[in-house]
């Protein structure tokens, strides 16, 4: 049996760090995907092994299946409909198993996905041997969601193999799950996302699951759907940058100008509302979604003056944004700042040449160029040869 | 009879735009002046003249004063204590006169000046033949009040040079007028700021004449007095703009985000007002003026953020704020925004090598930078002759 499963990136289109202080943020699904492939293989008496690789990095990790059994058979596993976290003591196992695979020192970031994926895998399918695949579009480690869409993928992946979801494998292309298994899904792949991140706000898996656009606030999630195409470039600076030390200074930034810093979260959140309201309304024609898509470049605009205001710019983020102007192109940083991806609105009108014009010269700067679709579909599976591996 | 005046120019230290929108500013007077000396020439039978200099453009303009009479006798000057609009009826005969002097149609701008000129002089002084030399270490429409600076200098040394007040003409140096007088100058200087900006705000002849700083809003001046030194490097990008439009496309923003901008303006507020408390506040040490600065800085920055937010900044202000920030330093545009000038703090305890090299990059981009302190003398009067011209 073999089953592929491809889960989304995310972005923050509005409202990143003032959403920790209260704020409506907005984050949308792309069509940049992490893609899992697993292929179930026949019980053996004494070679069955589960392997992962990961394709990009031209990494692999092999293990008998029996010493798997060995180590963690106490955990109690498959429970696929039971989605659970993974204990402190359960941890310590897996660890060992990791361990074991000696994992370059250079890659050892990778260490807390291979975690999750065992964890995910002996929870959902318990101890059969398989040859799983993983590919991604997605860079790491740069606020698109990465390490959620591997999770989402994951637990997909695995739900679809499992017995306990049930799927028309004769169904051709790529297939979205029911309501309640999107449910499921969402939870496990949380789950997965607690061993990488520690405390993950939830709402990159649950983009990666559902897609489309979520609006959230003060732990409140509103799924909504666009009504309109929308492209962005993303320019990833690949300057690496410290969340946790970011949403510590804008924290203290707050504490030392509290009036001020309050009317700004207050802006940001009138920001995100009107951007779901803009994103949501329905457009009539051509003209009505250039108009639409001007006022989502001003609010981007605003919304990056006031991230500006935070701190939590960057000196590469300055020079994606003084770029993109040049070509009349509005600009935001995504995620927690500081580097990271930058967010430029490409309008429907937009000529190619521009467009190459600009990846060009953001290139040129060293910076990576992906475009994408937002606001797609979330999480789907496939049965059949995985073609595009 | 010989006297010099000299008259400061003037920056926004934060609430540019949003002060249209009832948020408080702080304005300061910074340490570059508009000179103007008046030597008033003994009269002869045919051959009295009323020559104005403009050394800087290496620029005469020069009346008889039969001339002069004949058009202007009619007004009924000189009435120097009792500041009077220009009636636009008055403004058709000097400009008349102005129109005599074949401005060349590169200097065409200069017209209002020469003519705030005339209505001051004849105003304040009646017909008397003099020679006026102007100097002006401010670059001319670039949002540093120079406009404001020529019209209180000139004032300053015409009501220095009246009957009407009382200056002890003995005393040595620079010279500030008493409390009354400073009134009677502000008020003329206003009158001639009226010929040259026709609805001015009052502002910038105001930190012109007292000098230091001055919190507004809502047409309400406090003066507010400086307790620590204050240095900023002013780069002046050369980027010309259009107040009126950049201040209605913030007016066209605020009626399309009423709920996102009235929170930006309410942060400009927070942002003045904080700015204006910590520079009155006394300062103890060496340690406490750092930490003062710093503070100054953050605001700085924040205040930029939320001018970005607005929508008037420019490439070329990027460029500047993108170059200091490599040195570690805080600015933000200072004026109307999409051009004009850029003010960067220059802590007391920042090495000259690294102001040297901030400048060297920032005039190999074609700036033009001044360095100035902040807060100082307003309108100042000396006897004798200008050693400085």
């Amino acid at each position: 049996m073999e089953v592929k499963a491809r889960a989304p990136g995310k972005i923050i289109l509005s409202g990143e760090q003032a959403v920790v202080h209260g704020s409506t943020a907005v984050a949308a699904s792309i069509d940049l995907y992490t893609y899992v492939s697993i292929k179930i293989l026949p019980s053996t008496e004494n070679d069955d092994r589960l392997t992962l690789q990961l394709k990009d990095m031209a990494l692999a990790f092999s293990w008998p299946v029996g010493r798997i059994k060995e180590s963690l058979s106490s955990l109690g596993g498959p429970f696929p409909s039971t989605p659970t976290s993974c204990s402190t003591a359960s941890m310590k196992l897996i660890l060992a198993l990791v361990e074991e695979q000696n994992i370059p020192e250079a890659k050892i970031s990778l260490a807390s996905g291979v975690t999750a994926f065992l964890w995910l895998y002996t929870s959902i399918l318990g101890f059969k041997p398989a040859t799983v695949v993983v590919t991604s579009e997605l860079p790491l480690g740069s606020g698109l969601g990465s390490s959620a869409a591997l999770c989402v993928a994951f637990s997909a992946a695995l739900l679809a193999c499992s017995d306990f979801v049930n799927v028309d494998m004769k169904q051709q292309g790529w297939l979205i799950f029911g309501e309640s298994e999107l449910e499921l899904l969402n939870k496990w792949a949380f789950e997965g996302e607690k061993l990488i991140h520690g405390k993950p706000s939830g709402i990159d898996n649950t983009v990666s699951t559902y897609g489309n656009m979520i609006k959230f606030r003060s732990g409140n999630l509103t799924h909504i759907k666009s009504s309109m195409p929308l492209k962005m470039l993303i320019t990833n600076t690949k300057v690496g940058r410290n969340t946790k030390a970011l949403v510590a200074g804008v924290a203290e930034r707050t504490l030392r100008h509290p009036d001020a810093m309050n009317s700004v979260f207050n802006a940001v959140a009138s920001i995100s509302e009107e951007m779901a309201n803009v994103i949501q309304a329905p457009a009539l024609d051509d003209l009505s979604i250039t108009a639409k898509e001007e006022k989502l470049e001003e609010l981007m605009e605003m919304n990056q003056g006031l991230l500006q205001c935070m701190g939590v710019s960057h000196a590469s983020i300055e020079t994606v944004l003084q770029t993109t102007l040049k070509y009349k192109l509005a600009s935001k940083l995504t995620g927690a700042g500081g580097g990271g991806c930058v967010l430029t609105l490409l309008q429907t009108l937009l000529s190619g040449t521009i467009v190459h014009k600009v990846i060009a010269e953001l290139e040129s700067c060293g910076f990576q160029c992906l475009i994408a679709g937002i606001g797609g579909n979330g999480a789907e599976i496939c049965f059949g040869a995985p073609s595009w591996l």
